[in-house]
């Protein structure tokens, strides 16, 4: 093992990420200690970075905790990327003997919120820093730049700055366009750092949690817009991919729809003669946070049924034996188009941005009420900006985000911004006809309806509560407000009223 | 104050629910010792019943916790009917001194059912019981004959049985019709009561958890009918009221129906020219157990969809504000109907009915996967039977879904049933014809819309989760399983592929 004692930083959890971000540090000059429970790991690490990484002498491996930790210069810096949940207590319990007043612990795997809320917490009162730290992109983005989203003290932030902002991923700070070159021992070091200080305690893994619940919409909306190309136009996989790619030159380009264009180009490796998303079995797994992010929005009263819609799509998908089953009992229409096939394709595509633009206002609510909840002050501006690299969902869309929360910091919606409505006014007919066509040929698209939904509801100055409230005003006494009184005043009847006077409450 | 010494039964919590469930009790022969924090609040219950009501001479005020339980025979049964959470357990706490060995606590307030088993666990090692019992029905359920939803010890039911028995909802053995004949001191003896014992500990807390998930959406999609029928059709308010007295002699036939009848026609007590429903704000409120049910449904892998779609309708309608704000500057398509008004109304009235079958397909299936969690036994016909009577989603149709248990008990999900399977068959044109009429005009329709994906998703063999999992894969390693493979195997390429191998993980 490596007797060096003063390493930039440490890091915990040599699975893919953990070795990743560790090569990515190295690779911009930081020196870096390394430290796995299962100690071969390490070993096996280790060795490898010594053979083949151009940043090889910058990384050293530790086979005891204390070794570890004395290895790394004081104020120590610890990354930690270990199994979220107990994993991430176990681990911070045993670093906890070892460490020194104003040491910092960053917790980089996806914590909840409130776990990275108790943890700072007990951290703190113990005279370290805890920094909660979502770190988005994959296995790519946590080895060229990811885009980071640290929660935690200004104290501990000043220390963790350099660092965090030189391993991220980096935009162009004109256009936002991410710088993408990506080669080992060659780090990026120009352009703006798709990271930077949300606040608090859990406000960095809240934020990413809420990047992972619109990672679901966006990936559902893009299944079902494949869907409704290879149901109701009968296209080939290969074709829908021609689309994609195609989209990926306009208001689409992003991340998602690159890798979707590859996919669906794809042959199987097994069998040239077929498409391999053909032969990949339709049932979705996760990891969690898209649920975290629907029952926040249950528990916060943010209306953010996309999102809960794409959670369920993925339970839905994972009943494939039932689904089978059904299928055979169960009639549909049968699914009969005989429209202009460039023609819907691009009625689509109008219908998928149109339902994005609804995903990321949702997302950008619940932020907002969340704000509100935990005390953080969130700027949704440089959040927009700071998901522009690095991560999954970045786009190009979202410079427009930026440009909308720069334009009004206190925006109440997405949707409510000049550029976005005009987008939606225009997308609107399109994304209609399209969920109409779905709705009557039998596809599947709880998304794209979802988010229609969203927007016709949002838009509507009186909704049909009036008659929900009134049910419950029956049943239960629950009380109504009236139109032609002010607000707060609460009204109820016995009903039925039969010549009963109303009462005010 | 009173000093009996025998009485059946002793109720703690004297808001209107806690009052009227002991004059049923009282009017049942049940002798009922009663106590309330407040001791003025019993007090002036204590005195109306013995001014107004027939059963007066069997209700007991007591003015210290001690005495109130001194009243009750041993073994005692207690009803806790006071705020949920913290108030059931400080009312816990302060009973629990005067306790013996063998009483039983019954709360039925809408408590979490986590908060049951953890309290029916912890009274148990007291050697006591503890029952919590879902109350559904509202005031006029409570007073009259509730739907009551037990769970707990088989001991601790067999002594609160009769009781539970006499003051249920009763409905005819043959028919499943609910008997409604209510005057007070005239108790009804006949029929079947709407209670019985669903399983240990927090079994019929979650039951009516579900229950009350399910009236959520039935409140939706009757909301989302009227909105149709208001906003496309250009309905007044007694006209659709029209509507729907004549749906409830249907398969509709129910009191939520029922009593949406008698609002719509509710003139306004203070302008006769008005609507009362017209001038109700459309603001919904809730206290909670949707959100329950839907986090439930999130946490147990349960598409439920509507049910959470119904919640976050809720909490659209209460952003009123800003959808005001909204009105003005996000424009929808200008409604146009030039179809047959009556034609039309009947395709809404299937498009509920089917919407409806879902509602119960996700309820039922949230409570099959809530039996494995917890270690309960439910049957789903008996489930379904007690629900005909008392409660609020009272309903003719909850007979066929008794038939369809008793039918298989093993059913994976009410849409198969023969008799639902039909009804979907006959109603999905309809169904879908509204959905498409309500994305076309800009009508919101969020329940009859993700209802109608639910079918289409669960009816349909191949689902584009295989994309989505092909990019869980490209960007996290996810893996992916193949159609040609058994299932649990699992594989990986490195994307984009350029002719390297697949591997097995």
């Amino acid at each position: 093992m490596n007797t060096k004692a003063s390493s930039d930083i440490g890091l915990v959890g040599l699975a893919v990420m953990g070795q990743n971000l560790v090569l990515n540090m190295a690779d911009h000059g930081y020196s870096v200690s390394v430290f796995n429970r299962t100690t071969s790991k390490m070993t096996a690490f280790v060795e490898r970075v010594r053979k083949e990484e151009p940043s090889s002498e910058r990384v050293y491996g530790y086979d005891t905790l204390e070794a570890f930790v004395d290895s790394i210069n004081r104020p120590r810096k610890i990354i930690l990327l270990v199994q979220a949940g107990r994993g991430t207590d176990a681990t911070i319990d045993s670093l906890l003997p070892y460490l020194q007043e104003g040491d910092i612990v960053i917790d980089g795997g996806n914590a909840h919120w409130m776990d990275t809320i108790r943890r700072e917490k007990e951290i703190r009162a113990r005279g370290l820093h805890f920094i909660g730290s979502g770190v988005s992109g994959g296995e790519l983005g946590a080895r060229f730049g990811p885009a980071l989203m640290p929660g935690g003290s200004e104290e501990a932030w000043a220390s963790l700055r350099p660092i965090w902002e030189a391993i991220a991923a980096k935009v162009d700070p004109d256009t936002g366009k991410p710088y993408e070159d990506y080669e080992p021992g060659k780090p990026i070091t120009q352009g703006t750092p798709c990271t930077t200080h949300l606040g608090p305690d859990g406000a960095g893994h809240y934020v990413k949690m809420v990047h992972n619940g619109i990672e679901y919409i966006d990936m559902q909306l893009i299944c079902e817009s494949y869907f409704l190309m290879k149901e109701l136009l009968q296209m080939q996989a290969d074709e829908i991919a021609a689309v994609f790619r195609d989209w990926n030159q306009g208001v689409l380009d992003s991340y998602l729809i690159e890798i979707t264009a590859d996919i669906l180009a794809q042959r199987d490796p097994r069998d040239d003669s077929r498409f391999l998303v053909d032969r990949v079995l339709d049932t979705a797994g996760q990891k969690g946070t898209g649920k975290w992010t629907s029952v926040s929005a249950l528990d916060l009263g943010v209306p953010a049924n996309a999102m809960a819609e794409a959670v369920f799509a993925r339970f839905l998908s994972a009943l494939k034996e039932e689904r089978v089953a059904a299928s055979r009992v169960l009639k549909g229409p049968g699914v009969a188009f005989d429209g202009d096939r460039d023609t819907f394709i691009e009625l689509i595509r109008q219908a998928l941005y149109s339902s994005k633009i609804c995903a990321y206002a949702q997302g950008f609510s619940l932020m907002n009420e969340a704000q509100k909840e935990f005390n953080w002050q969130l700027n949704f501006g440089t959040i927009a900006m700071l998901f522009r690299g690095g991560c999954i969902i970045r786009a190009r869309f979202l410079q427009k985000i930026t440009d909308a929360y720069r334009n009004d910091p206190e925006l109440a919606n997405l949707m409510l911004d000049p550029h976005f409505r005009q987008a939606l006014h225009d997308g609107q007919s399109a994304w209609r006809e399209v969920v109409a066509a779905a709705a009557v040929n039998g596809v599947a698209v709880p998304a794209l309806m979802s988010a229609l939904a969203y927007f016709d509801g949002y838009r509507i100055a009186v909704l049909p509560a009036n008659l929900l409230q009134a049910q419950r005003d029956y049943f239960g006494a629950h009380s109504y407000e009236r139109t032609d009184e002010q607000r707060g005043r609460s009204f109820h009847v016995d009903w039925p009223v039969d010549g009963r006077p109303e009462i005010e409450l």
